[in-house]
C-alpha cells in the first residue's frame, strides 16, 4: 500500500466539468465557484479555456473570469490553451499554468481538438516557446490513454510515444488523462508499465473519470505505484459525454475523503469544498454524482461545527 | 494485484436493497425482479427475510415471495432469519441458506437487531442447530466491522471476537459488513490483519457500501488479501439510512464490471444484470445510483447484439 505523503489535487470543475453541463453558467456564479474553490485547499485550479468561442461556448468568457476571481497566494490558476493565440489570450489573463491537449487516439484527436496528433505538436510548439519566454510551466495533456470511444483499447506503447514526444517538445507536467472512465487498476498498472524508464509516476498528473465506479480504485493503484498528483471535479460536475446521465471526473470530495482516510494530506478541508459543491448544484440545478458530496455535504454544517 | 480467479457474487437487491428503499414494492414486482436476477448469472440471491412483519414492513411478503420465484438450477436462494421463528418460516418456504445478523458494535445490534450482541449468539444457536438439521448453512453476517454511526470507529480486534464466537457458533460463512461505507483500502487491511490466524480471506464475504465512492477500491485491496466473495445490490438499489439521498449497497454491476476487466470470472452477463436493474428502476420510479448500469445499461440493446 502506498506510503502516506502529500497528494496534490488539481480541481478541474470550472473547465473540463463546466464544458460538459449542458446548462450556460453565468461570469458572476462560475467567479464564485473559484473563489469558493481556492478556499478549499486545492493546489491548482483549471479556471477556463482561450479556445475559439465558437468551439466551446461555455467558456467563451475565459477573460472575464479571469479578471473576476480573487486570488488565492499558494493556489495555481491554469488555463488550456489549444495554440499560440489561446497563449497569448491567456498571459494576458494572467494565468500561471497552461494546459496542453494531445492524445493517445488520432480518431478522438481529431474530433475533440480539430487536429491530427501531429498538429497538435506543431501547435504546441509556439505555446511551449511562448510560455517559456513569460516564465509559465506548460501541461500537456494526453486523451484516451486507456481507451477511445472510437478506436476501443488503446496501446500502452502508444500512450509512451506521445508522452515521449511531449517531453522532446519542453512541457514541464505530463498529465494522462483516462477519459472514458473505463479503467480498473489493471490498466493503470499496464499504462505505467508502458512509461517505465521514459517518465516516473511521480511526475505524472492522472486524470480519471468515474463514469464506471473505478476511479477510486485506479487511483489507490496509482499511489500504490507512486503517483501524486491527480485531477478532480468539484462534486464530480461533468458528466460524461459518450454516457447521458452517467458521472463524469472522479470527484474530488471522494478523492480528498479517500486521501485522507488513506493518511496522505491534500490540504483540502471538505467543509470549504462542499460550500463550492453547493453553489455550483444550485447554479445547475441538479444534483451532483459525488458521493462524499451526497452523503456528507448536502446540509451544510454550522460554523460552530466548523 | 490480485490473480485472476472465480468471484463470487451474491445479489442483496431484493432484501438490503428494498429494505432501505421508501417504495414497498409488491410482490409480483419483487418476484419479476428475483427471476431477472436468477438469469443474470450471480451465484446467490438473498431473497427476503422471515423477520416479524411489524420489523421490516418492505420485506412481510417472504413466503409469497419464495413461492413465486423461477429457481434456477445452482443459484442458490438465501433469506434472513432474526431467530428460530425465522428459521421455521424460512425452511417452510425452502431456503438453501439462512443467515443471520450479530455486529461488531454493541449500540448499533442492539437499533438494528433489536437485540445485545450477547443476545443475538443466543437466538443463533438454535439456528444453527435447526438448520442443521435441516441440512442448510448458516451464514453470519457481522455488521459495523469499520465504523458504527453510533459508536465510531471499530477496532479490528472487536471484529475477531464476534468472528471467533460465530465461528464456535458453527456458521458456514462469515460475512463481514461495512456497514456504514466509509472504509478505503488501508480499514480493509486492518481488518484482515485483525483475522490473521483465525479466518482466511478466501473464506470470508465482504459486503460493501458504496456511501463515498470508496467502495470497489475496497473491493480491489480485499481482492489482493484473497477475498473471493462479496456482496453487491442490482443497480446500486438501497440508498444509505444514515445519509438520505447518499448511494447504499456496492452495485452488483460496478463489482461485475470492475472483476471483468480485472481478468476475473463472475458468470453475471452485465446485459442480463441491466434488465433487472431497468425493472427495479421503473419499480421505484427513481434513478438508481450503479455507475455502471447509468454508463452502460439504461438503454436495452437489441437483442442481435446480446
Amino acid at each position: 500500500m502506498a506510503e502516506a505523503g502529500h497528494i496534490r489535487i488539481t480541481e478541474v470543475g470550472p473547465r473540463d466539468g463546466l464544458q460538459n453541463e449542458s446548462v450556460v453558467v453565468g461570469i458572476a456564479d462560475k467567479v464564485a465557484f473559484i473563489d469558493h474553490l481556492s478556499r478549499s485547499g486545492v493546489a491548482e485550479i483549471e479556471v477556463s479555456s482561450f479556445v475559439s468561442p465558437e468551439w466551446v461556448p461555455q467558456l467563451a468568457d475565459a477573460e472575464a473570469v479571469f479578471a473576476g476571481i480573487a486570488r488565492t497566494p499558494g493556489v495555481v490558476y491554469s488555463a488550456l490553451v489549444p495554440n499560440e493565440r489561446g497563449l497569448d489570450r491567456a498571459l494576458a489573463a494572467g494565468v500561471d499554468k497552461v494546459a496542453h491537449f494531445t492524445a493517445a487516439s488520432e480518431a478522438f484527436c481529431q474530433r475533440n481538438t480539430n487536429a491530427s496528433i501531429d498538429e497538435t505538436f506543431e501547435r504546441l510548439a509556439p505555446v511551449v516557446a511562448g510560455a517559456r519566454a513569460a516564465g509559465v510551466p506548460v501541461r500537456g495533456y494526453i486523451s484516451c490513454v486507456v481507451m477511445c470511444p472510437y478506436e476501443g483499447p488503446i496501446d500502452p506503447a502508444t500512450v509512451r510515444v506521445v508522452a515521449a514526444r511531449l517531453l522532446d517538445a519542453g512541457v514541464q507536467e505530463i498529465d494522462l488523462g483516462e477519459t472514458i472512465g473505463v479503467a480498473v487498476p489493471a490498466d493503470i498498472q499496464r499504462l505505467y508499465d508502458g512509461l517505465a524508464g521514459l517518465l516516473d509516476p511521480v511526475d505524472t498528473t492522472l486524470h480519471l473519470h468515474d463514469t464506471r465506479g473505478t476511479a477510486l480504485a485506479c487511483a489507490a493503484a496509482a499511489m500504490d505505484l507512486g503517483v501524486r498528483s491527480f485531477d478532480a471535479s468539484c462534486g464530480g460536475i461533468g458528466g460524461c459525454p459518450f454516457a447521458p446521465g452517467a458521472a463524469g471526473n472522479l470527484a474530488t470530495g471522494d478523492l480528498a475523503y479517500f486521501c485522507d482516510r488513506m493518511g496522505h494530506a491534500t490540504g483540502v478541508d471538505l467543509d470549504a469544498l462542499f460550500d463550492a459543491a453547493r453553489h455550483i448544484s444550485a447554479v445547475l440545478g441538479r444534483d451532483l454524482p459525488g458521493r462524499v458530496f451526497r452523503a456528507d455535504g448536502k446540509i451544510p454544517t454550522t460554523p460552530a461545527r466548523r
